[in-house]
């Protein structure tokens, strides 16, 4: 197994995601080849692999160009046809490696995905998705900002590929649940209430409407939206939980006592810290292209990068893709298609 | 000042909804009709406000029928003539009180609000909008939940009265944010790039997109989305927050360290509880109908209805219906029509 990695991407530099790919090549049975300048890379992977066991299982696959966190996506891979981002994938299309981790331009890693590799035969629009802690196993939530205008097909096609995802987990027959605003079938906006009915005579496992307030209460595997309202979903849970984190902190450091006491209790907010923290989840997957790609946060430190890389290991090995296609084939498309 | 209460409404029954009447009776200059079953709410009262002057406050509405929290507010509406609160909008209308709060069926309190005092004079869609604490100011949401499919004027429509609305916290100038997945004007679906010209160009404090994470940080003062997205954004963070701290006292619970610890910071949790508890900050206002209406959470124990009945005094103190009468008349409202 073989992950390329884009060692140029992230806020926190080559260094920390280098020493991220080094934590996976020990834990795991899995090579990584770092994409990005050689040289820079090469001083930076001496220090942080200098022994021959761990440098073995590491090589460098040089890259003259970077796009940036703002850059305009679909321009930016254009125009820069050297970007780490985009050698990457095409490691995998070479055969050269078998998936990508990115924690760079998301935007632009799905475009690079889209171009180099295509689209999974008989999808129609390649998305992300995301895991939600929740009280009990993470919930797989898709699409979160790849796709902002749906149509019913695409909401279907989500289902889908996250169920097939969310078997990584070991999740047997995954319960998907259509995210709207009251629990009946004939609850929501117009794409929800056409969707339903699709997902209704599906083969998948579909439990029907959840509300935002299910969520992370772990009773679904699997929660579809479209892009926007996902993306929205994603970024006001981490907007609440830091600035629910903030308040907290605050009204602790009024009073001494308190003070003390959050000190006694700070094992078990150490223990709650790690189940909501996204870098114990790995990444996002890319889903629908054809091959495998990890989209990760900006400011993912080594761990989360370690756990991409592992995570994308799994979805290789769980031949996801070909999971989607069976799926896929399980249901009658051409009927689907029209909708 | 008259408020009129749907005593029949909301989970925990007319007890805590009284005991809440009386509260704000006591606090502030003004009177509380108690609609509902007569002979109940008498017996309630009694014992709830044994003195003179809270009772001389406060009187009784009989009405004979109450709309569930699970019928369908459409037909409830049309079938329950008597139900309290369609009563409670009568006296409205009839000039016999100033406003409504209700705690029971908000789709329910919507439509008896249209269909009794009627929209708002160039008000294409009313809608609900809610509060978010934030780590400043609470910032107001709109819409969330009465209109799941929008067009750009009515979320513009929103925006001109949720801004009107949030003057009632002495907020100068509102600044209005319109929800997205990014921050450049061109960033969002369909809906939210064809209402961002509508909006930049109108008379409102337009600052710009501001995204899921911006929610908390209270640096806008009012939040502008279609009632879909609005809904879930609620939903999902009052599901965060409960999740969170179920996973938290889990831990705590593990260990006596961390159980002593808790306790002894325990006054900066409560404070910090009391910050993000909705019952501080009443109720969700209907705006956009001729007339004021609060709508509650159904579990509203007797402090929210108190904050409840007090910003209904205090939106019919502002004025905040003629207020967003005269916003609407400082735009070109011929142009945003065709919107």
């Amino acid at each position: 197994m073989h992950i390329a990695l884009d060692a140029m991407g992230g806020d926190h530099g080559p260094e920390e995601l280098i020493a991220g790919a080094v934590l996976a090549v020990r834990q795991a049975d899995l090579n990584v080849s770092l994409v990005g300048d050689e040289v820079r890379l090469r001083s930076i992977l001496e220090k942080a692999a200098p022994d021959h066991q761990t440098a073995s299982r590491m090589r460098i696959v040089h890259s003259s160009q970077v796009i940036e966190m703002n850059e305009h996506p679909v321009e930016a891979i254009r125009k820069k046809k050297d970007s780490s981002i985009l050698v990457a994938f095409d490691l995998v299309r070479k055969g050269d490696a078998d998936a990508v981790v990115s924690a760079g331009n998301s935007g632009a890693t799905m475009a690079a995905a889209v171009r180099v590799l295509g689209r999974l035969e008989g999808i129609s629009r390649p998305g992300i998705a995301s895991f939600f802690p929740t009280l009990k196993k993470p919930v797989v939530l898709m699409d979160v900002g790849a796709n902002v205008d749906c149509r019913p097909l695409h909401l279907y096609q989500f289902a889908v590929m996250a169920s097939c995802f969310s078997r990584i987990f070991d999740t047997e027959n995954p319960r998907v649940g259509l995210l709207t605003i009251g629990e009946e079938g004939g609850k929501g906006n117009q794409l929800v209430k056409e969707t339903y009915p699709l997902l209704k005579s599906s083969a998948l496992n579909f439990i029907g409407n959840v509300e935002g307030r299910d969520v992370f209460q772990g009773n679904v595997d699997v929660i579809i939206c479209d892009g926007f309202v996902g993306n929205i979903c994603l970024k006001i849970s981490e907007g609440l939980a830091d600035a629910a984190m903030q308040m907290l902190r605050k009204e602790i450091l009024k009073s001494w006592m308190a003070k003390i006491g959050y000190l006694l209790a700070r094992p078990a907010f150490k223990a709650f810290k790690k189940r909501v923290d996204y870098s114990e989840y790995g990444g996002a997957p890319l889903l629908g292209i054809n091959g495998t790609g990890i989209v990760c946060h900006g400011k993912s430190n080594a761990q989360a990068i370690k756990n991409a890389i592992l995570e994308a290991r799994k979805m290789v090995k769980y031949q996801v893709n070909a999971e989607i296609l069976k799926s896929l084939a399980a249901d009658d498309n051409d009927r689907l298609m029209e909708s």
